[in-house]
């Protein structure tokens, strides 16, 4: 196995040299991934398998992103072995939408904007396909936004939200289908839009990649129990739009709102404030998706269990801040505080979110105005040169490139607040979800994972007994007091060693719990199913299965961890 | 149903007459708890329907409490069919331990009295039995507290820890048997002996009874989801000794210990700090045991869902009185705050429990000092005449009749902080248990109950449809955000209407929610099984089934609530 320490240096290297780097106990660990790629849900996924074209998908990556053949060399080989395993839809699939379609009218763009209201019905292009969205623009996940594109072409907005590009929404969208666009107007849709990740940063090539636009990775799982504190370079990676670009010494933070002094803030004006170190565990909301996609397909990110990191955020406390602009504990009006970030969707409208004002002023909630990362300055694909830090909530709540605070009456109204990373129950489906009265994920729940071995590896059984590594963690600032193992299925539990954990009580404890196992194998079978479930300190536990906790947004899964593995005895 | 304003006006009547009660919807309810007496687990628990012999247990009940006939037959009559719905092995069960055996040894009480040491061998009487039970004392769950009784007779003890009058602990302890005891000296043992619960308060005759010394008891499931606020009379008993007489006049409460000033308060004195009123749910730790006690038998009371109940505590914050005494909140030495009843065992020592300090000093934290239960002087059973409020914890650190605070390093001494009250891991049993290290539960998870209807009902099927009614409820202060009710076992799930909540966000909402639901119907079934689980503002849920949650202790029963009902069409 590749170490940790050896994977950081190699990054310094990429640009000169990646070959190397997918060789050894590195790519032993892509053949895991490989190994996995028995598609248990055939009939419901085997379209993913026909759409997908390897060759033509990989090489318009390597030229529109503009990475080293290197890394582009290992995403396909890992990519590819993702997407086998996943149920997700939203894989970017280049070669369907928009193809022409013999017998349909012939429109032209201008007779496609014409059709830009619902009295005039709603028309949209995609590559060369013309769409009347009317009866769809309610029902969009992603809200209003989608009225941007009325009457003109989604390509350019696509661009960025590069999730759309995905085998279901692709189909979807044929189904709204009623006419062509010649090839040349196609073209001249998004011959004048730039690239707009083209300011993406490099990346470290043992990130698993979910979605390239905007980057969302993982790190390999059997990384993640070497070190308490994960490095930067390998800590996932979930963007929503492009990288912004910011100059630290132009670095300027807007904090307004109810009860709040306007003010605007440099990088140094936050650095005056009280410097805090704090250890947190920031998971995104959807870690661990692939698992419950299992029980029904699902749009999101098809993340295994490494959308999850450890690190050290430094920087000054919001609760300082928003004290010395004048706010008042007392104050009753103000519910939210609200975050937005320098990372901007094609109307220049900002990534957002909020958090509730409970959490933001609590003195020992540990809110961050973040500078530091693990004692560095932010990484570009972390925020730099400033992020929110909320500790014990949902990863999208940390808002990255942070450009302005507001202390508000209402939630962030940005979609990614408002519907968005919502939990919902498990028969409830996007056409009667109420989005409205649906609580935003703030606090996550209990979770763990057994990270090595992974799913199908083969494991030596030594004095009659195997080893197990993985993770526990608990938000809302609950701490992990006990790891449960099971090797039969829950006949016989065994309590695993919690090696690593701070020493922090709960309700402040942000920092994960890493673990390990000495489980005996009574068997002598060649292959077994071994379980993991945490218990916090409120004494939550996991689900059991995904079954009954399913939702259609494949956030919260937190079921028990469940590997197969196979024992050579 | 009989309504709760006609059972509390019934209550002052209680003495009066109390055969009007047991009678009309009342006891209809009381049939419902009949009807649930199949036991579904018969070989492992029919020694229990053997053994009982309800004309034995119920006449020298009625003679030692000196209750009323009306509430013995009331108690009679539900208790009898409580008994055989549970698992529990700590029944009373008068005539089992300690009769003479033929064939053993006849030992005297000066015989006895040489063995009080391991190296002489520790005797004890029960009874006309002798028992040596030097290999027994370390694994004791009540700790050091059996040594009181070395060299002597238990009998005494077990006046007051009446729970020790199961037949499993009988059984158990005949396994320890050397010899008997002659009649005349069992007789002497316990005729100086004063009935130590004779002070306890009457009680309301709605309380299901699972133990009288000390009192434990719970209202009918149907009664609690008729209001958000539980009247004190109904509200479930857990005493854990006998109830003491406490003169309000006289009262004195001893604070002391790190970084606070000694001082005895007078119930005036602490009337004296602005008074904080408090919505909040108390549940006992063992709440449900009933149903985790179907999967293994297990020590502890045999909850139904009951344990549980909300109300409005009045009194001073504990954080205004210690900072009033001097307590510095960046005192870094201090870690618990302990507290001591006024209820005394054999030894007159206290029960006793404490809170981490961060509880107890949070600002939002509403830890009281209680001294009224829904704006009214606290009930005998209740802690008159001052009481802790620890809300979002487990009810047995709210510690009654509260005789003294300690600020200090350590956590309370008293085994009911350090060995009961703590979970486990399913496979982990008391001979393998690690009591030091396994934490001692504070804030509790999240859980739920369908009220009514109850097991075993049936059920109108109106419109197709049929009402469900219950509660949700999760410690720490985390906030119920969603109920789940599926009729059939997890293929479809409903989301269940919050009726009753309060608005309180979390982590600071301490009461319960209450909901209703109306499920339609699909089947034409003649009976169906209704789950409910809960989901929390952290987005933890209940754990689907009780067979991996299961601990020795029956503590943290909260898997779906599962209930069977009969389908009238």
């Amino acid at each position: 196995m590749l170490k940790i320490e050896q994977l950081v240096r190699c990054n310094r290297r990429l640009l000169q040299n990646v070959y190397p780097l997918v060789s050894g106990d590195f790519t032993s660990h892509c053949r895991k991934f490989s190994s996995n790629s028995e598609n248990k849900n055939k009939n419901e996924f085997s379209y993913m398998n026909d759409s997908r074209n390897n060759k033509q998908y990989v090489l318009p990556l390597l030229s529109a992103l503009g990475v080293s053949i290197g890394v582009g060399i290992y995403y396909f080989s890992n990519r590819n072995k993702r997407t086998l395993i996943a149920a997700s839809p939203c894989t970017e699939v280049e070669s369907l939408g928009g193809q022409p379609i013999r017998g349909l009218p012939l429109y032209t763009l201008k007779d496609v904007a014409k059709h830009s209201t619902k009295e005039t019905r709603i028309w949209v292009t995609y590559n060369q396909g013309v769409y009347d969205i009317t009866d769809f623009v309610d029902e969009h996940p992603g809200g209003s936004i989608i009225m941007m594109a009325a009457g003109g072409a989604l390509d350019p907005f696509w661009l960025i939200y590069g999730l759309h590009k995905g085998t279901a929404i692709l189909k979807m969208l044929e189904t709204y289908r009623i006419g062509n666009l010649s090839q040349k107007e196609a073209k001249d849709n998004i011959k004048d839009v730039n690239d707009p990740y083209s300011a993406d940063p490099k990346r470290h090539p043992a990130l698993i990649v979910n979605l390239t636009r905007p980057f969302c990775a993982e790190p390999p799982s059997t990384i993640l129990t070497e070190s308490f504190i994960t490095p930067a370079e390998l800590f996932y990676v979930r963007n929503h739009l492009p990288v912004p670009e910011v100059d630290p010494a132009e670095y300027n933070l807007t904090i307004g709102g109810i009860g709040v002094k306007s003010t605007e803030m440099s990088l140094n004006d936050i650095k005056q404030f009280p410097k805090h170190t704090i250890t947190a565990t920031l998971q995104c909301a959807g870690n661990r998706r692939m698992e419950m996609a299992k029980v029904k397909p699902m749009k999101g990110l098809s993340w295994s269990v490494g959308a999850m990191g450890c690190a050290t955020f430094s920087g000054a406390k919001l609760r300082d801040v928003l004290i010395s602009l004048g706010y008042d504990e007392c104050n009753t009006k103000a519910k939210h505080v609200q975050f937005e970030g320098l990372d901007l969707d094609p109307a220049n409208n900002p990534y957002g979110a909020s958090i509730p004002i409970e959490k933001a002023m609590d003195p020992k909630g540990d809110v961050l105005i973040a500078y530091e990362m693990n004692g560095m300055p932010l990484l570009p694909d972390h925020g730099f040169p400033v992020r929110m830090l909320v500790p014990g909530n949902a990863g999208a709540r940390s808002v990255k490139w942070l450009g302005a605070i507001t202390v508000a009456e209402e939630e962030s109204n940005t979609h990614w607040q408002r519907i968005d990373y919502k939990g919902f129950s498990p028969s409830t489906e996007w056409e009667n979800a109420d989005f409205e009265s649906a609580p935003a994920i703030q606090a996550l729940p209990v979770t763990s994972a057994i990270c090595d071995p992974t799913e199908n590896d083969t494991v030596k059984v030594i004095n009659g007994k195997i080893t197990l590594k993985g993770y526990a963690w608990s938000g809302g600032g609950s701490k992990i007091v006990r790891v449960d193992i099971t090797p039969d299925c829950g006949k016989t539990w065994y309590v695993a060693d919690i090696t690593n954990q701070e020493t922090k009580n709960a309700p402040h404890h942000w920092s994960w719990s890493l673990w390990k196992a000495e489980i005996p194998i009574k068997t002598k079978d060649s292959s077994i199913e071994v379980w993991v479930k945490a218990v916090d300190s409120s004494f939550n536990t996991q689900p059991e299965t995904f079954e009954n906790t399913y939702n259609f947004r494949g956030v919260l899964a937190n079921a028990y961890h469940r590997v197969r593995i196979n024992l050579k005895h």
